[in-house]
């Protein structure tokens, strides 16, 4: 089975993403410059699997602390603990799982047992982004049919999360199941994550895929019978409007016309009530590099170039939203909020 | 002034289009085996520059006969032109070249006579589609105002043709008369004619132009306020539906949901009222490994892949179809048939 973060005592194991669709190759981490290095690198990508990554990391140099004394103790690992989280200091994820270590250890009476809780914790956020990645994917597969061909843009998988994905779950659950789905993988451009990884990543676990550039889109949702759209998200604002990967808004806008259903899929922790609408996500720009150059080869002139790293799809274009808690058909502003209460508030 | 085709008497120089955009190459074309291999290898492309080299290139061969026989001279052209005709057999304009040069010469009464008025039928040709680019670029510019942002996909442009483009005319037409239009080139995966070819022609010719991935054409309509679209065409069919190069469909599908005028320039010589309607087009499939491949370089795994060379856009979707002989606005079925009967008929 697939796994992009595992924790062997002495060391963590990941998936070198880096070396992706070229070479299928585990790196052993074995202590915390080397996760640092694996996060700065990109060795290992998507959110969750940076965050289970550095949890694992902190809980790994803590192990090899020599000392007794709990104060020194939680002087080495605040030490440590934002070693990690300058590795990627845009990342969310990365910071909620390494404050969520630190929280485990503040009670801890002995170092010992600050250790272990460090190591259980980490554990446990592995657990947890495994469950809601198959309960995002039961969802979903509750919304397709054998023999379904659905199209996906970038890598919402099973390698950028602790097992499944999100998009990706259903592909992953259908297999398990005997259910056949068929996938299209838009490739992605400018990072080609859809050639790159889903490609590599749905191949690998058996399910039926076929790679299209982006601008084929339309051709194959009409040549092809598409049935369904998925896709990831960055970020959900509270009416619904999503943040994701170039490509998705345009995707969105086809789906309509088409008359195919569109739908994301993310875990609450992408959910944010506070954001109220897309307009108020701003759209990150990034180098003209990505676009002018493949593979560090020029394929354009120096000329000018517009890149930005994603879009915002309105809610009115989203069918549905499927989240571990279930899936919002629409009126996203009233039924986001009810996802967040307590079954027994 | 860019010229894709020249005649020089002695030879025909070409621009290297194989080189684009890291080498700008003229290369001579001195006998009638350089002219077939700079078919065959790409070196020309566009169907109107290859027609053109082809006949330049039938031209130049005759000039080195050395006979004043006529049926021995009719011989050998007979041979020469089914050479050049074997250098591209699906370039339906090439066909179309070599015949009105081979009718040229029926009538002659002199070998010396045959060879002038080969030359004469091919400046002719080139003469002739210089005025059409240039007719449909004034139609086109009628319908944009000073500081228009345009969109466009692949390269319909002057290196096609024998100047101007269709679908890049206004942009070079505009930047002779001191009007500013600021074109969106879309990269065209798979073989990012528009990355290689539109961005160099254009920031060659000192036109404004802006590179994007193609999925991020919906995003780039919306942020940076789109005029309206303009694409060149493969083949247009009695009611209007255009075939042309992959992802032409998709702009269109996304220019009608920004409310952004789509318009096709082409050339009557592309209309054909044999065709009834885009379902007759069969859509031709490429090789997978032009979307697992650039430059040589694998970029995916061997999985599936889906590679249509073109998609056909439904009339419905076309605000207008510029041609030389004026812009036809809806109701293709009935106006396309008037823009070839004679004024004087």
């Amino acid at each position: 089975m697939m796994k992009a973060v595992q924790w062997h005592d002495t060391h963590i194991t990941i998936l070198n993403q880096q070396a992706l669709p070229h070479k299928t190759e585990y790196l052993e981490l074995k202590n915390i410059e080397d996760v640092w290095d694996a996060i700065v690198t990109l060795k290992v990508r998507g959110a969750p699997a940076i965050g289970m990554t550095a949890a694992y990391g902190l809980a790994l140099a803590a192990k090899l602390y020599e000392t007794d004394d709990l104060a020194t103790f939680h002087t080495k690992l605040k030490r440590d603990r934002d070693y990690l989280a300058s590795s990627r200091p845009t990342a969310v994820n990365l910071f909620w799982a390494l404050d969520r270590l630190m929280k485990s250890v503040v009670n801890a009476t002995s170092v010992n047992e600050a250790k272990t809780s460090l190591i259980h914790e980490a554990i446990c956020i592995q657990i947890e982004d495994e469950d809601v990645c198959r309960r995002i994917g039961e969802y979903a597969l509750s919304l397709f049919q054998d023999g379904d061909r659905i199209m996906t843009i970038c890598n919402a998988g099973a390698i950028a999360t602790a097992r499944y994905g999100t998009a990706l779950a259903p592909f992953h659950l259908a297999k398990e199941k005997g259910i056949t789905l068929h996938a299209y993988a838009c490739e992605t451009r400018p990072v080609l994550q859809g050639a790159r990884l889903t490609a590599w990543e749905l191949s690998e676990a058996g399910v039926d895929v076929t790679l299209i550039t982006d601008n084929m889109a339309a051709q194959t949702m009409k040549a092809k019978h598409i049935s369904a759209v998925i896709v990831g998200a960055d970020r959900i604002a509270a009416n619904g409007d999503t943040a994701n990967k170039i490509g998705t808004f345009g995707l969105a806008i086809l789906a309509k016309a088409f008359n195919i259903p569109f739908y994301v899929a993310a875990p609450l922790s992408t959910i944010d009530l506070q954001t109220k609408t897309g307009d108020d996500i701003p759209i990150e720009e990034r180098a003209k590099e990505e676009v002018t150059h493949i593979g560090g080869v020029r394929i354009a002139p120096d000329v000018n170039v517009y890149n930005p790293a994603f879009d915002v799809t309105p809610h009115e274009l989203i069918t549905g939203i499927i989240t571990e808690k279930g899936i919002v058909f629409g009126d996203y502003e009233t039924k986001l909020p009810t996802l967040f209460e307590e079954v027994f508030a």
